[in-house]
């Protein structure tokens, strides 16, 4: 494992039964707070790819997505849950374990031809990720990728972005 | 007024009617989307303070907030609604217009005697931000300042944080 990579696992800890029995949540939180380690992160997640605009998926998604635009000179959009965007917007829906959920970006976010990376903190299933896709594409814009802190590779998130550069920092 | 606070204001959107009648929301995306604003006002908010963690409120504040603590080299603490957070939390409620809400905090987020910035992109009745500087001084650390993009200032929310040094790039 790289440096990295030790980095983030360390850091990121195991909450049993949250949301529900049963389930292990990855809880970020503590590798938000170490500085070294955040810093890294954004770092490594800006790394190399030259971009007009970054995108982040509320709620945690804002927290690596807004300094990953920082770092890479870049502008911001939020894509955000129904309701939460004051002027006009696309909407996007996808499928959740029980029902769906409906996600929304200003109609006006990006300029034509806009560079776009999406960043994220977990890719699991991929569904809010190819959603926020043809939310970008449909708005004129064009993603360049798809970067996270951590993926659930066993959810084969992958697979549902098939024309994407999608990386992830951690595979867990 | 500076050349900042002109960059800003011609950035802040006004939406009639949102989110419900009779309201003007001052929409701030045409300010993240904005490479050159964007990085100008997180540059502004971090300016100056030593701080360990930088605090951001959900939502829109993790987005402000969170490249605020990169700029700064410091951790990021994100402070959200109840239920959100996967460990043991500190909560504190806060009156809204009608009833009231509840944000938390996880109880172990700072170290003894972390100095923190409390970062968000609106200070309006001071209500949310009264009950961040509470929950991180319950926490253990010690409030450096709350810093806002824009101040409403017609709402007197600097009246509810006296001890507290608030910073506004604008008031409105």
């Amino acid at each position: 494992m790289t440096d990295l990579t030790t980095t983030i696992l360390d850091r990121i800890r195991d909450v049993p039964d949250y949301p529900q029995a049963g389930v292990v949540f990855k809880d970020i939180t503590p590798l938000l707070g170490d500085h070294v380690a955040f810093c890294a992160v954004i770092d490594a997640l800006a790394d190399e790819l030259a971009v007009d605009k970054v995108v982040g998926i509320e709620a945690r998604g804002f927290i690596l997505a807004a300094p990953v635009a920082y770092r890479a000179g870049a502008g911001f959009v939020p894509v955000r849950k129904k309701g939460k965007l004051p002027a006009e917007t696309l909407e996007a829906s996808y499928d959740l374990e029980y029902g769906s959920a409906v996600i929304e970006v200003h109609r006006d976010a990006f300029s034509p031809g806009d560079r776009v990376l999406i960043v994220d903190d977990v890719l699991a299933t991929g569904g809010t990720a190819q959603a926020t896709v043809e939310l970008v594409s449909r708005a004129g814009a064009h993603v360049v990728g798809v970067s996270v802190l951590m993926e659930l590779a066993f959810l084969k998130g992958r697979d549902r972005l098939p024309d994407v550069d999608v990386r992830a920092l951690v595979a867990v």
